[in-house]
């Protein structure tokens, strides 16, 4: 992969707010610039209160400051998210100030990396006795491995050599203590993640060290199925560094078997996530079927079983965690952010094992629906929770519902989402493309420029509002290329995938089939689809392949097991995942319905929330008290039941927007499944 | 009111369970002779690990044996409710073994009791320091109350002196503490009960200082937003009672406005209930409307927003409280059996205010659904959480619903709702008529034989099963005496009542109008309809009233307010709610719907179930992967919607069981709402 330059407008606008609004912010409340008013998700006394301290926490360790750490104690990796995001946006764009900043983060960082290469600020300043001895709740490795990530990100994008040798140190420090060959000492972090990175550093620096440590990690989870409990009996004194993890089950940690008898998807969801992500990498560079499948069992149970339409994964608040098959409750979902972008992780290494249409299927459902939605357009408010049907009243007075927010808060108590966020957004290119034996694979679409090696690729699309879009390949040299582009599989609700070559129309093949149809060179490029792509292979001289992926509006039904949905639909357009609002419908949501004569329209509006298509369609609203009013004294609580309430139903327009862009307009109800009769 | 003798088959096997299984059964939890499983409601630390230790605190605190206080700091409350139900069921059937061994717990309890009156087992033998001063924790007064009550109910049942004596001497001292004239000491408990106690005590005694401190201990709610906190600033080395209560909002003590200013249901649902029934106990003895005014509108807002069908209460596991009008999810509920004990107790004094068949019709739901559901049909296993719904591996797999079991659990952690059961079914008669105003009423339903002054009332009828209930009225006078009779409100539902006096049709009046027809003696009774009662007046010589309540199976639906309950139904009959069991009608009970085709029969099945009423009806089921199959390859998780997985379900003949017979046969699947098309 050479070089990917993303020109499409939708997505520019996100990158410019990560450059302009996210990066410059985010900096601000590391350094304690700016004290926001954090949305308190838990009664929890060890949420900080108001100041992150992060950067202080470095110049405290690096002995440049006095002090106590203060926040989480795994409040380092806020930085080093932070200098991942960084990195991409130089990358993107130079610029010399925030690379002068981040140079000098980079050496406050080195300067508090102890001499033999240990790297937490909370256990340097405050419990340097404790180093790797509460691996459940300690975050060591977690932190290291964003620091790792950051570190080559950084290196890759602005050649500094500082911040790749200190993230080599770490990772040195952390295999002599965890050796593999000698188990000098046993265990993995109770929060997968620095097998990610140790990867990462793999791949930038060739030391097999990394892969095999990582390996090793993965390998260690479930091995001894006491193990945190022990490291918490034998230390003396033992206090919490986070309180509650000692009462969470196995399944959280992914420590209830080894993994690769874990069938199901189980435990906290970015926790999986980050365990999937790294076992796919793994799997590939070691060429090892065997976690590969184990990979394919987990994401199989996500994607049939325990995943939400909008991409959305973690069905309970309690350990933030998956529950079982089919569970998917739309009101107390946790959904969060962290783990939407770490599918899209998960799905992204797999491609580096196998190709299938799939896994760039579920990266975009994610992309479009629950990532965005992490994000208000303004890019200064952000959710964790990205739920199906918000109340507002529900959110105040319900304590089970208190972790769903109707508006996006200011920032988060625990600000891991945010930064995941900026970090994948402002490298979207490396989701939007990929190559595999020999081929180059468009997996989502959005207008870019691109280099791989001799094949120049020119996108031009509109997309998710208009079904176009179009390549232009070229290559300086006279081989043959395969450039492969991801059939979405949404294309199978409406009339499917038209292909447009060179100006003339272009059968599609059926699977098996090769047609071949007249290139601009004069020759031929011969089309074949397989796993869920449309091959194109031939010599490339400026040809144009217009792709139109229809695009019908269609109502969504689940699988009857979802209880949660019985009798309900859902509407998406393309990959986008459309909501009702009570701003543009009215309060009371859950008296609508839908009957047979929906009848939808579909429009883009340019000057609506930043420019989204808009659906409109024919409903039904049922009269009758709701939340805040009287009953009626012709309405009681409960009364023998009359068709008659349905059918004086009132016929009523009702306006869909996509979900990703709800919560912009002020506080309201939202609903993305509806009754459907 | 002089005696009434219950001789109803359907209530004498409960008070015969109580009897014969109850009360032993907890005498032995209580006196550690029994060790069992109790089912953990929460993951707190404070809960008792399977001994009771209630009685050997008494023995400790006498000075009749040493060690620690062991169990909840209300632990005291389980010995005081078993001594109320033991003396119902004495005054029933008298049992001399019994009677010795509770006068031995008298005098028991007696020796506990410090020189001042103070009672309270766990601050005499542990923390006498902290008498009074943690009154949101404590339960002293909580205790109390339910020993107040126990001592009465006992001195009327057995005319034991010292167990009144020994009340009145902690009611004194509970009153030089609190003293209203001084104001010593101000607050009132956390949890509302002793105002019910002092008003037991005050009945029974004519001592009016007991009514004035109820009283006053209801006015003190919400005076001072900070009492509890200030008192547990004021304590030196403060240590939780109770972990978590201080976290607690105001609203679940009834503590964020004075009583007169609460006008929605708020809070902790049992204490509500207890505060209502003592502020309605208060407002009678006093004459005081404002009062009586209070208790009106929370009886409106429960009744008309926050109740569920089978007269549950509480939507929320956490703080078992309410959350907001319409808010009555019926997944995640809480429904305590004890709060809708308590709410039959709010409706009962209710009645003492005031003649409206609403407060009959809600003791009346209450008692057939949620309260009976409470106990299961053996007598020795109990529901804390009386579900509207029920998925065994929800239960067991969601964190959110932990609190809903599949089965009732042996005992509990937190022992309170089967003795509030005892108690309740032992003294049923008191629910079943009460005077006022000079005339009988006849409230709830059920075979007996009672003596009012010189009228004496006898009931014979089938009742939930059966429609008719025929009353023979006598006197030994020749005053004209006056009898009503509740007509239910669900007798709307369907034709209505028949009346047939002496043998012979006579009409039902109209409000307004009165309707006389030949009695016994040759001379008339007069018959008039107000407030939801039919009243009859005249002089009796073994009248026969056969009143006959026509009760259809009946479809019910919830205001469309209440979001959770959208387009379905539940099924009623009289007053029994209905509801479907996955072990009459299989797995996935959410696949069930029902259309406008579904022709109920009814049937009294006298050997299932200790005989109940079994409703069948046509219904349908969605075909399709259910919980723990593997998805077909054609059933995926999201797809577009087609109006064929619907068109196409099987048509399955349904069975209904009354709910609070469910959970007798195992465990399995249970919902009382289905959809209707």
């Amino acid at each position: 992969m050479n070089s990917i330059q993303i020109t499409d407008t939708f997505f520019s606008k996100y990158r410019e707010l990560v450059r302009k609004e996210m990066i410059p912010y985010q900096w601000k409340v590391l350094n304690d610039e700016i004290a926001v008013n954090i949305e308190r998700e838990r009664n929890d006394d060890t949420i900080p209160n108001e100041k992150s301290h992060c950067i202080e926490n470095f110049r405290i360790a690096a002995g440049r400051s006095q002090g106590h750490h203060y926040g989480w104690v795994f409040q380092d990796s806020d930085v080093y998210k932070w200098l991942e995001a960084v990195s991409y946006s130089l990358k993107e764009k130079p610029d010399a100030a925030l690379q002068k900043l981040a140079d000098s983060v980079v050496d406050l960082i080195a300067d508090a990396q102890e001499d033999d290469g240990y790297l937490s600020t909370y256990f340097t300043i405050e419990a340097p006795q404790r180093k790797f001895r509460d691996l459940a709740e300690s975050h060591e490795l977690y932190c290291a491995g964003h620091f790792m990530e950051a570190a080559v990100a950084y290196h890759e994008a602005t050649g500094n050599e500082t911040v790749l040798a200190t993230a080599r140190k770490l990772a040195d420090c952390i295999y002599r203590w965890f050796s593999p060959e000698e188990m000098a000492h046993p265990g993995a972090d109770g929060h997968e993640e620095v097998e990610i990175g140790l990867m990462k550093l793999y791949h930038a620096t060739g030391e097999k060290r990394y892969l095999k440590l990582a390996k090793h990690f993965l390998e260690e989870r479930g091995k001894n199925p006491d193990f945190f409990r022990e490291q918490r009996s034998s230390e003396e004194n033992y206090i919490a560094l986070l309180n509650g993890v000692d009462h969470f089950p196995l399944s959280y940690f992914q420590w209830h078997k080894d993994i690769y008898a874990q069938d199901t998807a189980e435990g906290h969801a970015v926790r999986l996530m980050y365990m999937c992500t790294a076992m796919a990498d793994v799997a590939e560079a070691t060429g090892n079927s065997r976690m590969y499948e184990a990979c394919r069992k987990i994401w199989r149970n996500i994607v049939d079983k325990r995943m939400y339409i909008t991409g959305g994964i973690g069905s309970t608040v309690t350990g933030e965690s998956f529950t079982f098959d089919y569970d998917l409750p739309d009101d107390t979902m946790y959904c969060e952010t962290c783990a939407s972008v770490a599918l899209m992780f998960f799905a992204r290494n797999m491609l580096k094992n196998e190709t299938r249409g799939e896994y760039g299927d579920i990266m975009e459902r994610a992309l479009y629906n629950t990532v965005l939605d992490g994000m208000a357009l303004d890019g200064r408010h952000f959710f964790y929770v990205n739920p199906l049907q918000v109340l507002p009243e529900a959110s105040a007075k319900d304590p089970g519902k208190s972790h769903v927010k109707p508006v996006r808060p200011e920032w988060l108590g625990c600000a891991c989402c945010p930064p995941n966020l900026a970090r994948l957004l402002a490298s979207l290119e490396k989701y939007a493309f990929h190559e595999y034996k020999g081929a180059v694979f468009a997996d989502l679409f959005m207008s870019s420029s691109a280099q791989f090696g001799t094949l120049s690729v020119v996108e031009k699309t509109r997309y998710p509002w208009e079904e176009a879009v179009t390549f232009t390949l070229d290559s300086s040299d006279t081989a043959e290329h395969a450039f492969a582009v991801r059939i979405p599989s949404w294309t199978s609700w409406g009339k499917g995938v038209t292909l447009t070559v060179n100006g003339a129309h272009c059968d599609l093949p059926a699977p098996g089939q090769i047609i071949c149809c007249p290139s601009a060179a004069g020759d031929v490029l011969c089309f074949s689809v397989s796993e869920g792509y449309l091959y194109i292979r031939g010599q490339f001289r400026q040809d144009t392949l217009e792709l139109t992926f229809d695009m019908p509006v269609v109502k969504m039904a689940a699988n009857p097991a979802v209880r949660s949905e019985n009798g309900k639909v859902a509407v998406m357009r393309g990959p986008v995942v459309y909501t009702l609002e009570s701003a543009d419908n009215g309060e009371g949501l859950y008296r609508l319905f839908l009957r047979d004569d929906t009848d939808f329209s579909y429009e883009f509006k340019k000057d609506m929330l930043n420019g989204v298509g808009v659906i409109t369609g024919k409903g039904y609203r049922i009269a009758g008290a709701v939340c805040g009013e009287s009953t009626p004294a012709d309405t009681p609580l409960y009364a023998p039941y009359t068709d008659e309430t349905e059918e004086r139903a009132e016929q009523v327009r009702l306006i869909w927007i996509p979900y990703y862009a709800w919560a912009n307009r002020g506080k309201g109800e939202m609903a993305v499944w509806i009754r459907q009769k």
